[in-house]
């Protein structure tokens, strides 16, 4: 894939992965977080669909190629360090394998944990 | 310190971290992501304040110790497969070292990155 000043920018784990915050461009929740390598992050911003490295399946994760719970590409950026992502997406229906809108639905809240 | 069903549940990485999205309560921004280990988790929530692992400095780090920009916890919830936390606060102040109010601020708009 043709180079890119942003992803060149980057700083990806000894892996070759650096994790991707997916927050939803509305509501602002925090959908999931994923994995992408540098050609996953080019495909992410060429193509305008999420696209992800997939840890489990050692293979290129087009969300929602299957469920169609695609994500809409709305801006990338990176953080201060330039290893960790924030994707604003837009979401079509679940974001959770599980069906659940998003990933993060077992919390505890302070100071409730104790015991 | 003390066993908690919350931590117990949670899958830590080969170096025994777990990273942690760090939300701002009300505005819902997307503050920072950070790494905890069990210990740190466990401190997080009995003290109501963010706490971390330094991977770079190899330590226990209290947000706001030194900075003075701490991060009052709010809640804690993990993700479907349990190997991430998303960490809501009340943050003080910046939550970057750069002084910025969140540690992404360089961001893509697609399909700018072309290029």
């Amino acid at each position: 894939m043709e180079s890119s000043p942003f992803v060149d920018s980057l700083v990806f784990n000894d892996q070759g992965l650096i994790p991707v915050v997916v927050q939803q461009v509305d509501t602002k929740e925090v959908l999931m977080v994923a994995w992408m390598n540098s050609d996953t992050v080019k495909q992410t911003l060429q193509t305008g669909k999420a696209t992800y490295w997939s840890r489990s399946r050692s293979e290129v994760w087009i969300k929602g190629a299957t469920s169609g719970n695609d994500q809409r590409v709305i801006s990338l950026a990176k953080d201060c360090d330039s290893d960790t992502l924030l994707l604003t997406v837009d979401q079509s229906g679940a974001a959770c394998h599980t069906g659940n809108r998003t990933c993060f639905d077992d919390s505890v809240t302070h100071p409730e944990v104790s015991g």
